[in-house]
């Protein structure tokens, strides 16, 4: 590249656009993009290891498959020219030297471990491409004014183990969750080559890490449905579960009149709908539901005297769901009164909000502007390892489209041309925050 | 009794008014009145066998507790001067011959096994009912035209096993049934002292027994609600069972709003509520009922796709049963495609309706206007020997009152003023079959 290139690239840069005050400390084509075919073939690679014969892939944490695949993801982070370690918790960090190391470390990437019989876009999709920018980086001779870390963190999908451990909020007890593979935390993470007893080594505190951004398939159907290229994540949504138990009065199906029946079932049948109907009745995108629901004695000659289920509300605002839940405690004490049956609520989880950094969502806005690419301020109800990132550091997200919304089946689909558009996006939006952030 | 008693009791007995050709061929006191307070004792008595510490019994057919209260009651039986005998299904039949023997046995009696967890009324009863009315008879010397058989059927609770024998309705399949007790009926059946080679040789044909008549409690509320003191049982209800399976599409809770989700269990609970809601809406005493549910895969976080539960609906007619079903599934289906589910129905459990017997409806009437006592026609929602032995003899069924409907429960209590008063009635009831009947 030479001086007239450089200066054109001043002039158009989307960096001075944004952030006229920062200036550029290395050459950058303004026509650079990443290998979408490569990405793509890289993402059809990754969908070998524990592939399913009827689609998709179950490559649960700490699994053969995991194994192998990590081995694999390592073998492309040396291609891209970073330097794969495996962290004590069991996350692969691939390292590139920045312009200036006493600068923090920029991070980006994903997840490479599966729910069982899962789709080959969720994680995959973020983890391929954040190889990707740091070999089209490496290929054009770019070197950021960062250090770059790729971040392949474990066991995403059963509860952010590896971002959680790097942002000190693994706890002890956690370690002896069985997770899908049948291990527990603590042998999956030494199955992959962490170290449990080190755990407190790969803690980082806040402002240890420049920035993080992760770019991932939607799990939606928003993007799709509108035909909109980019998603810029707002936020994280907060999760509030709650554990409900219904009590009304077991009796004999054939002898109780309908009218005399305490009958548990029917209370939280309504429940249910009542609750779709209160999450539908408030303006915006929060969602609820019952996803597991059990009727005692559970005999199809017995009135249920007793019915379990679960709740579930997720939104942006951790204020709006306790708004949302206060409605919902409110009718179903309501709708208990009707047959004499009683609610109540036992709080089982909390995950709160997660928003992004406002300077990160106008550097991916911006970026995706400048490929020409349409955009969409949304949530993300899903979790993501850049909600325990965000604790950290200043945090952006890219969502690229799913095709029907389809997530965590094997019919989970983005198109081959929605994934390259996602990585170059991250790849303007790297090299932007690159120059943006301190 | 002398000559003068036996002619008042022509000039006022309820049998000369219902059925003035009879001729009374023993003389019967009208008088005449079980021993209440022994009834009582026995119920108590019997109520130590597999007694509960929290109150009830579990006296499940073929365990040790229904094995020894067995021969407690054939003890009983020999102070009534019945004969007692265990016939090769299990079933305890104490017989007293009548005046006529080549006449067919008039039979009465009910169950003492119970369900897990059980009270100590149902079946006990008409059990202790039975052998108090072949006590009184004999007490007073009074000899019936024909044989008595006082029967005690085995394992009631577990689908009438021993009535079917009787009635030739048990398969050699459902031998191998495991009760309750953990042993196979067939073992059951061994234990208790029965020979299953020989079952054949227990079956009765249409037309072998003269009559059976069966006092039980109401197991319902309505007799107590509404303070009448005997149900004269019109007949046994019929049930239909099916499997429901409702399909939709398992999606992700965070990501999937709700305006494009195909929740398979908000279409299941508007189901149950529309269930509810159709049952109710045809007059009568039909009931219908969703006893067990699940979702699928039934985890806090996922959408279910799929849901299983099960639909009964009892009535005395079986067409009125098949016409309530159309209009669930017709309503099913437009619940549906409210959200894109489908709803699908398998049967799974057939028990045809079991009319009493008109001639047995008038006899019982009559016989508790004569003590005095108020009459209600009913339905059995509840199944009974009763309905297998329907099929071989005219049948009749006398209920008493359960306080509050609750059977199959700890809590369940019959009074005993209450249990007395139908034992009277199926005591005149018996007296009266016994000219009545051929």
């Amino acid at each position: 590249m030479n001086r007239r290139d450089f200066n054109s690239i001043l002039a158009g840069s989307l960096v001075a656009t944004v952030f006229p005050r920062t200036r550029l400390s290395s050459p950058i084509q303004s026509d650079l993009r990443v290998n979408g075919d490569r990405i793509n073939a890289h993402l059809a690679a990754l969908s070998e290891f524990g592939k399913n014969p009827q689609g998709g892939v179950s490559r649960v944490a700490y699994s053969e498959a995991d194994r192998a695949a990590r081995a694999k993801v390592m073998d492309w982070m040396r291609d891209a020219k970073l330097e794969p370690t495996i962290d004590y918790a069991g996350n692969i960090i691939g390292r590139r030297a920045g312009q200036n190391n006493s600068l923090k470390p920029l991070m980006f990437g994903s997840h490479i471990d599966s729910v069982p019989s899962g789709g080959n876009y969720d994680g995959d999709v973020g983890s391929m491409s954040a190889i990707e920018v740091a070999q089209t980086l490496a290929e054009h001779g770019v070197v950021t004014r960062h250090p770059i870390e790729v971040a392949i963190w474990q066991n995403e999908e059963g509860g952010l183990f590896g971002s959680r451990a790097i942002s000190g909020q693994l706890t002890t007890a956690e370690l002896k969750t069985v997770s899908s593979s049948g291990k527990t935390v603590e042998q999956g993470i030494g199955f992959i080559g962490g170290d449990v007893r080190k755990l407190d080594q790969v803690k980082r505190r806040k402002g240890d890490i420049a920035g993080y951004i992760e770019l991932h398939i939607e799990q939606g159907g928003k993007l799709a449905a509108s035909k909109i290229d980019i998603g810029v994540v707002e936020g994280i949504v907060g999760i509030k579960r709650w554990d409900v138990t219904v009590t009304g009065f077991a009796n004999h199906a054939g002898t109780t009149p309908m009218n005399e029946r305490h009958d548990a079932l029917l209370a939280a049948s309504r429940f249910v709908e009542m609750v779709n109907r209160v999450v539908r009745s408030f303006p915006g995108g929060q969602v609820g539901t019952v996803g597991r629901i059990e009727a005692f004695p559970g005999a199809p000659n017995v009135i249920p005297g007793r019915v379990v289920c679960t709740l579930e509300v997720r939104d942006l605002s951790d204020a709006k769901i306790d708004t949302i839940f206060a409605r919902i405690a409110m009718e179903a004490k309501s709708i208990g009164s009707q047959n004499g049956t009683q609610f109540a609520f036992a709080p089982a989880h909390v995950s709160e909000a997660a928003p992004s950094t406002p300077r990160m969502r106008a550097i991916i806005s911006e970026a995706a502007k400048s490929l020409g690419l349409s955009t969409r301020v949304m949530p993300s109800g899903a979790g993501h390892d850049a909600q325990a990132m965000a604790t950290l550091a200043p945090m952006g997200m890219i969502f690229v489209p799913s095709i029907g919304g389809i997530s965590h089946a094997p019919k989970e689909f983005s198109r081959p041309a929605d994934i390259t558009n996602g990585a170059n996006v991250l790849l303007k939006t790297l090299i932007a925050a690159d120059q943006a952030l301190p």
